[in-house]
């Protein structure tokens, strides 16, 4: 079961998805999203591979499982939490079992354990986070990096909730995110659930907002870290971060480590998704090209902090 | 008469303006917008008020002149071009006439003389401008600068027309340029009827580009220049400035001097419209509370050069 984040908040819809095609393409269509929550989204999209699979041998169960985590594993390329997940999901179908439904058993409950383990997570990176904005903070964040982006809680989001539970005074500027509106359709609603004061700007007024002395901190989430710290995160991200340090602001990035991809050194290496040009929406002339990265890679040197689940990190950031 | 611009690029309307009151809801409703274009369209305005005005004194129709000026100055706040053309209108109205009629007859002179010498200054512009950019340029605009912006040709629009005309092979970054996205309407629009090769991007596509090393140089219209050189110009430009300074790309600013106040120091005194909520759209969770600046101050220490009718500025600035 799945909250259609497309449609929110017009409209809460939950979706009941049958097949491991389905939560591929709930995937590809950002139905769900968020780096943590596309994981565990891929991670019961295998354990549901192998409970529709009818295969009666461990060899034919473990051959369905392999093609549902590749085939998910393929749906969109800047998250490692994705390949992160499907890898601990097929480590787990590979290891020994009884009988195929001992197989099935183990991945439905592997899931459910990846799911905990990241909602965990979240709890644990807000509880760092909060330590680092005094009271009355004035915080600005970029898409959404909250509890639908995650298995719940939030990273970015878990640290303002967590904020916000010592401190109610605490606001937040919420950037509205362009082209899909994340912050304002996602973020907004959010947080007016949570009743935590905060405001809508466009995208282009964080800058006026720093220059005015009405931010104190920036805080995103993140969907791939390379080893030395660089951040691939939502298109603007990379902007915020060097607006951020013109005007002397930190820049934190919260994030569990099932967002570290250890593979890789630097951010250079992160592949970059492009998405349809037609996600900015109809009043543009017809056939006007456009272009459309959907993420950018912060530079390590740009971030001031780094708030996993086991603390905070200041750089020079060393992961593995 | 005056193209509809909240309806492009979908529809090309053109709306019969018959009284002063209609030209003020205009530009208030932004059915005309651009510093020097509403400048030209309060001249109008003035001439119209004078040629409907029941008065056969002069003395009644000057007052008639004085309230229609005043009306038509309050519409919106920062463009600087508004008081201006008024001002010029005004004045020409309270020299020697023989007759109303002789009066009306001249401000409608006055109005288009106006509206010629400011698409004469955007063609000087435009030639002072493409000096700066080298051959193959990839330039990044924001907002609309062009002939929709102006009386024709446009300002930063008219630098790149006149650098396209050199050389072809210039490229455009087109700023959508939220809330209202001049960008992806107007300027789009412009550049794909003049055939100039041009990519849209989100606003807070801009860094990233940069990043890459996919800009030259940033142009943009001001709706204010202050005698120090700040200007004001729409949301998103001071966040530009910072952007292509940290990447030491030049930041070029094409105004006439119609948009220079010399009765302003800085711009720390330049007022900045603040517009109304449900400009950022429907998805936004009702009753979420939204912070809509429309303008934003560059300071002159961010701007490579200020492009006039007169040539190329470079700092220190000092108009007046």
């Amino acid at each position: 079961m799945l909250l259609d984040q497309t449609r929110l908040p017009a409209e809460t819809v939950e979706v009941r998805l049958e097949t491991w095609q389905e939560v591929a393409d709930a995937i590809r269509t950002m139905v769900v999203r968020g780096a943590p929550a596309i994981g565990i989204a891929a991670a019961y999209g295998v354990a549901l591979a192998a409970a529709r699979s009818g295969a009666d041998d461990l060899g034919t169960l473990r051959d369905d499982v392999s093609r549902a985590g590749a085939g998910l594993a393929q749906t969109r390329p800047t998250a490692v939490n994705l390949t992160w997940a499907v890898t601990r999901m097929r480590a787990r179908a590979d290891a020994p079992h009884r009988d195929p439904a001992g197989l099935r058993e183990a991945l439905r409950r592997e899931a459910e354990a990846i799911h905990a383990e990241e909602v965990a997570r979240c709890h644990q990176i807000g509880g760092h986070g909060a330590e680092l904005l005094r009271a009355g903070a004035q915080v600005l964040t970029h898409c959404n990096a909250g509890a639908l982006a995650t298995g719940g809680y939030g990273t970015a989001l878990g640290v303002i909730r967590s904020a916000h539970r010592r401190d109610p005074s605490l606001h937040v500027w919420v950037d509205e995110t362009r082209p899909l509106n994340q912050g304002a359709r996602l973020t907004a609603w959010e947080l007016r659930e949570e009743g935590i004061s905060a405001t809508l700007i466009t995208d282009s007024t964080a800058g006026w907002l720093m220059a005015q002395g009405k931010v104190d901190a920036v805080i995103t989430g993140a969907d791939r870290i390379a080893r030395n710290g660089d951040a691939a995160n939502k298109i603007g991200t990379y902007a915020l971060s060097i607006l951020a340090r013109a005007h002397t602001l930190p820049f934190y990035v919260a994030a569990p480590t099932s967002t570290v991809d250890p593979g890789i050194a630097t951010g250079e290496d992160i592949p970059i998704e492009h998405r349809r040009p037609d996600e900015l929406g109809t009043a543009v002339p017809e056939g006007f090209g456009i272009y459309n990265a959907a993420f950018d890679v912060t530079p390590a040197a740009n971030i001031s902090a780094i708030i996993t689940e086991h603390g905070v990190r200041r750089p020079p950031y060393a992961f593995g």
